[in-house]
C-alpha cells in the first residue's frame, strides 16, 4: 500500500541524508531509533553498514523484530590524510548489493557522506555513469565536507574486479 | 536487463541533478541530447515538464521515437520576489505522479532545483515525511541557491486538495 493513501498516518522522520540510489538501494546516515517508523515503511530485506563498531542493541532489535539481515563491512571513517579505503571491502560490498534477493537494502555509515559516498560511486561506475555525474552526486551527499581523496577512490576503482552472480543481478 | 551487465556500454551522461525521488518516479533539469541515452535506459513511460516554453524539437522526437508521453504544467520561473506557484498547477502535476499507469516517470524543469523542488516537497507532504527531511533534501538540489519563499510554499501546501484514483496509487 501507498505511503500516500493513508491520511491518518503520524509524520515520518527519514534518516539523515537518506535518498533512493536505484530501485530497491537506499543510503542515509546511521539509522536511529526516530527512524524506525520510516524505515519499516520500505520494507527493507538487508541493510549493508559500513561501521566498524557493534551494532547497538535498539538497531539489532529493530532488525530481528522486521526480519532484515545485516551486512557489515566495516571500513575506518576515512579522514583525510588517512584514507585508506580496502578496495576488497567495496568490492564484497558490491557483490551484496548487486544481487537483487539481498533487496530491499540500506547502505549507511555513520554521517552518510564519505564511506556510503564512495560505495554509491563505485555502484555508478558499474552503471556506466560519467564521472562528472558521480562526483555531482557524491558532492552533493557529502557537501560541505566533499574530500578529494574519496573522488580519486571512485576514480581509480576498478570495477573489473567486482564479482557477480548474472542469474540474481537487479533489473 | 542491468545496466550493470553491460560492461561494453558506453558511458551514460544523467541528466544535471538527475535523482530517483521514489520507485518510477525520478526528477532532473532539463534533459539535453547527451542525457538521452541514459534517459532511454530509464524505460520512461511519461515526462512531467514545469516549464512553459514549447518543447524543443529534439526532445519531441526523442519522446515519440521512445513513446513517451508529455505531461506539461508550465509555472514560471520562480525568482524571488516574484514567487508565485500556482496551487492548483502543483495539483494536478501530483494527481499525474500519484498514478503508476505514468510511471517510470521524470519530473523537470530548467535546472531541476527550484520548481522541481517544490512538487517533489509536495510529494513528500504526501508521503508524510518531516518538514526537517523535506527541506533538506530542498536544499541538497538547490544549492547553492535555495530560496525561502519555496520552503514556505511547501510547508502552506494543503495536501488534502490533491486528489487521486485509489485503484493506481504507486506501491
Amino acid at each position: 500500500r501507498a505511503a500516500t493513501d493513508d491520511p491518518g498516518d503520524d509524520e515520518l522522520y527519514p534518516t539523515e541524508n537518506f535518498n533512493m540510489i536505484t530501485k530497491g538501494v537506499y543510503r542515509s546516515a546511521f539509522p536511529k531509533k526516530k527512524n524506525f517508523s520510516f524505515l519499516k515503511k520500505l520494507g527493507l530485506r538487508s541493510i549493508l553498514t559500513l561501521i566498524l563498531e557493534d551494532y547497538p542493541d535498539q538497531n539489532q532489535k529493530f532488525m530481528e523484530e522486521n526480519s532484515i539481515q545485516l551486512f557489515q563491512f566495516g571500513v575506518a571513517g576515512n579522514k583525510e590524510p588517512f584514507v585508506d579505503i580496502p578496495e576488497e571491502t567495496i568490492c564484497a560490498a558490491l557483490t551484496v548489493l548487486l544481487d537483487r534477493r539481498n533487496h530491499p537494502i540500506l547502505i549507511h555509515c555513520n554521517k552518510g557522506k564519505h564511506r556510503t559516498g564512495c560505495l554509491v560511486g563505485c555502484l555508478r561506475k558499474l552503471q556506466h555513469w560519467s564521472h562528472t555525474s558521480i562526483f555531482d552526486e557524491y558532492r552533493r551527499f557529502s557537501h560541505p565536507k566533499s574530500r578529494s581523496m574519496d573522488q580519486q577512490f571512485i576514480e581509480l576503482f576498478d570495477v573489473s574486479r567486482v564479482t557477480f552472480d548474472e542469474d540474481w543481478l537487479p533489473d
